[in-house]
């Protein structure tokens, strides 16, 4: 394919309002432009890519039996209606009308179009399971739309729906998708974690975010990729190095989750969910006597610990939330966070948020900072299983300036129940014992979860069972974010190519690496000056014989200097680059390997074995 | 593929809501469901035949060098208000909020986008042709959705767009796409024509349209496919062919356009649009003497003919139109009719329509049924081309039960210009004198088209030219139905399947014989017995065979008895069928060619070579 024919507008500069490296590159690199408020054109170059992907993911598809479909995205409100969605769902949701005043929507996902076509064609549990999946564009009316595909109001998914007679067919499927995942995203040449993600709000069982990495700006070096001429990162002067440090630092890390790995284990969940090892103290200790102490203008947690000269893992945190209208009590060790997601799951609450003050003066006449169980009574207090084995703890005495010290659970207050409600902190031990919790940023690109029956059930969506009786269909459903993930593609394989000129300067720029299997094409030949004879001749024959040999071939036939040429090519970013110069006259070319930084100057026959051997990336 | 993992919902009977052949098909093989009016699902089989559509496009768009994106289709209202066409485009337009109650549309087609992508990415002539297209779902609230995926509201097109410097490069692309776009069409397997279109509504140039034709019911034979126990067509007893007829009439033939063409040579144009050959008589004729006569009781021009006792082509129609508000006569031959396209063409005018009886008579003193030229004054009177050989005509004398006869032009009255307004008819002669006219009826399946500057000049696109000036691009449009070209083979390749019984009965079913190249799979393996272990091994081993030879294969492991297999294999409709019976054991299967009914018995190792040799339709 010809440069010139291709709409490739690179910008000199990373884009002002970029955010995160991803996006600027995008633009940068002439993939993407923005329409409207994230609202997006994907330009040729991005679109080859999506079409790979889409391409690897049908492959995967088809290995665990799944069946592409293409459902409309234009759905009636009615449609919506039937699950309870169209008024649940909130703002996100685009809402319009046809010429007839008729209720629409723009689906966002599409439970329900599917839940609906199963059941209008499928009765009998004969026919299961079924296994469906599109890729196609969706619409989701964000509030702040940002981070380019990152966030976006239009994108595309692939999203999937599995339909069962039985939870073992369901659980079956299941974790075809994960291994289908995997591969997926190995085949895409990503880092990422597939981490145990929060079912509770779906309403669903079993779920598992797939999250892409986003790596930190610490370690200099994998950002790094140095022209032939630099030695190593040693040789580069600390001020350049300073430099670089302060180009990356400008970025935002890209992600909106944190997650939870086990350095050394295969454990890995969402923070909300993330649990570590657990073991009950069991030394014993000595209750002491409950005693009323001063505790003047103390008030958190860091401020008793220090006035009584204790651990503030032996204080307990006292809080209040307010779950479906019911005032519950949270007790916690003093140096613990509160995860509010596992509470709400615990209490199976739809509804929660922490009491106002107002509202703790009046049902336990204290204020906020001298909260304490101590005393309370006809109100339910669960506490986080790390308050179990404290002794002789200090809590509030629900008295401002007063903490008790030496309070002991069953003797001087009630617990009606201990379970895991805290925020794990890095350095803990994985729940299964092999591994210590790390944290890192990420960007969710897939997600499989086991609906069971949300969606069957509220649309009457049953099958006649063996015994003739009907049953709700039990359902999956498996997406991926496909526009997003040429985001989290871009996140881990931007680079800064570092040069050393003829006068020993040391100069950095943007560059991507794209991964072989994903780049828009996998050659890029550049003739220098396209009005050598012998170069352009040259280049006509490496191209005929690259596709020969299955090669996509990007020709860079326009007439621009070599310099904008070169810039271009580091910021297209495929794999291996082909410059055609001077020596172009005596069979000589330049093959550079963008991955490693490789450059050799080869005879023109050499070219398909040198690519073949040094390419393989 | 294993059928029991697809989705494929055959119907018993033809649907009765469906109107013509191809809906009714697409929904009875089960190729696609309505989700809403106009709104569908396409179902694993329609989308692998979109899916191999959508590549043989990208392969022929390669060649030309048009290069493939995809543009958003949540719009922006301003993108399109500055164009002029939010307020101009009417009803089918979907247009929405968001949540901020900004002014949305869902794009019916990318004008605005791809020139403001290109306007705001290319400023210098030297950056031109660019020529990119996307294949996309689009929308439009048709009034009246209906023929399944022919007048849908939300539809998947391809959309290209080019855009040049000069004509000259113009012209180039404008012909390439004809190229490409016959050489789809061909590949897809469809009996089409390029036809000359009407370009004026969109304000451009040349314009073309590819239109798909559809079969009349006359041709019986080109329906029927017959069973190989059935020598021809001959030996089917007259009552069941009239059945078939039947069947045949009962459904519209699809396609909102007439075309004309001619049989013998290459002219093709959309009905409005044609032309015949015009030969100016030549002969002398003696003018006679301009003579009122009574007429009583005659109004249109056959009862004036026969009242008087001549050819209606020896009288003059007199017509009046009112175009921008001007009053304008039209006379036509006695026998022709008015072609308001050519006419509103050639007055330029953005809006024409018959003027009102109450109008003529405040203007002429008239009514319609006597309207003539003689004595007509301060109008402009335009007169078809075919009127100009006219001597002696009999025309109205503007007073009621009165014509005049021996009416001549330039002597008793005057005509300002004389132009082609008829509607041509079947048997005149092509334009070009090769080939005689004929009338068809046929499905637009493409469109290409001259744009010119009209959106380029609206929006401010312009380039600088060599000379540093700055110009507008020069744009051309190119669109492809893609959803609707599903129905347009659909509507070409349904056949009716004739069949004998052992008890000498004939029984005919619909059948679908999908062209080779499009087909959802090639080859339909279908064991007739799923119990019988032998004949699930040696499908297995079948399958594996012929999908080492490349081969897309259908396996139909469903659990059913034979005469339902079978059905739904023949709707269906896959190149080839071969039925793993009884024989089995033996290594013997049945080789079915759909195309031409043609049925054989081999052996296991013949089938690729049967295949092979028997398979090319």
């Amino acid at each position: 394919m010809k440069q010139s024919k291709m709409l490739i507008p690179t910008l000199r500069e990373m884009p002002s309002d970029a955010q995160v490296i991803s996006h600027a590159l995008l633009m940068r690199a002439g993939y993407v432009r923005q329409i409207s408020a994230g609202v997006y054109a994907y330009l040729p170059l991005a679109n080859r890519v999506l079409e790979k992907l889409k391409n690897i993911m049908r492959e995967e598809f088809e290995e665990i039996g799944a069946v592409e479909l293409l459902a409309p995205t234009l759905l009636t409100a009615d449609l919506w209606r039937e699950s309870g969605r169209y008024e649940t769902y909130g703002e996100d949701l685009y809402k319009l009308k046809n010429r007839d005043s008729s209720d629409f929507i723009l689906g966002p996902t599409h439970e329900e179009t599917m839940t609906a076509l199963v059941r209008d064609e499928i009765t009998s549990y004969k026919k299961l399971p079924l296994n469906v999946y599109q890729i196609a564009t969706k619409y989701r009316d964000e509030k702040r739309p940002r981070y380019g595909l990152l966030r976006g109001r239009e994108f595309i998914m692939k999203d999937g729906y599995s339909f069962h007679a039985d939870q073992d067919s369901l659980d079956e499927t299941y974790l075809d998708y994960k291994k289908a995942y995997e591969k997926i995203f190995e085949r895409a040449g990503l880092n990422f974690k597939p981490i145990i993600a929060d079912a509770g709000a779906m309403g669903g069982k079993d779920s598992q975010e797939f999250i892409a990495i986003t790596d930190d700006r610490i370690n200099l070096e994998k950002w790094l990729v140095l022209s032939k001429n630099i030695a190593s990162i040693e040789e580069i002067p600390e001020s350049v190095l300073e430099d670089i440090k302060t180009e990356l630092g400008k970025w935002l890390v890209a992600g909106e989750d944190t997650i939870v790995y086990a350095e050394g284990g295969d454990y890995a969940a969402n923070i909300e969910m993330a649990s570590s090892q657990f073991e009950p103290a069991v030394a014993y200790t000595e209750e002491l006597e409950l005693e009323k102490v001063a505790t003047p203008d103390v008030k958190t947690i860091d401020e008793v610990a220090a006035f009584l000269e204790i651990d503030p893992a032996h204080t307990i945190k006292t809080m209040v939330y307010r779950a479906d209208e019911e005032l519950v009590v949270i007790l916690l060790r003093g140096n613990d966070q509160l995860n509010e997601v596992k509470l709400t799951n615990h209490l199976g609450a739809s509804f929660l948020e922490a009491a106002s003050e107002a509202d703790v003066e009046a049902a336990f006449g204290a204020h906020f900072g001298s909260l304490g169980p101590v005393g309370m009574k006809e109100v339910k207090i669960i506490a986080d299983r790390e308050v179990e084995p404290i002794k002789n703890a200090v809590v509030g005495a629900n008295e401002d300036g007063f903490h008790y010290i030496n309070a002991n659970i069953g003797r001087d207050f009630e617990v009606s129940e201990f379970v895991d409600l805290r925020t794990v902190n890095e350095g803990e031990i994985s729940p299964d014992g092999r591994g210590t919790l790390k944290f890192a940023r990420g960007i969710e690109i897939g997600h499989i979860f086991k609906l069971g029956t949300r969606y069957s059930e509220a649309m009457n969506a049953n099958v006649l069972d063996a015994n003739g009786r009907a049953i709700p269909m039990i359902m999956g459903c498996y997406g991926i974010g496909v526009s997003r993930l040429l985001s989290a593609i871009l996140e881990q394989f931007a680079r800064i190519y570092v040069e050393k000129t003829p006068k020993e300067e040391y100069k950095f720029s943007w560059s991507i690496n794209f991964p072989t299997e994903l780049a828009p094409f996998d050659i890029h030949l550049v003739p220098v000056n396209t009005k050598d004879e012998a170069a352009m001749e040259l280049t006509a024959e490496l191209e005929s014989k690259l596709r020969a040999k299955g090669y996509q071939v990007l020709v860079d036939d326009r007439n621009e200097r070599a310099g904008v040429k070169f810039a271009d090519s580091d910021l297209i970013g495929l794999p291996v680059r082909v410059t055609i110069g001077k020596k172009a006259a005596e069979g000589i070319v330049e093959v550079k390997i963008r991955a490693t930084g490789e450059v050799v100057e080869i005879n023109k026959d050499e070219l398909v074995n040198t690519i073949e051997i040094l390419g393989q990336n």
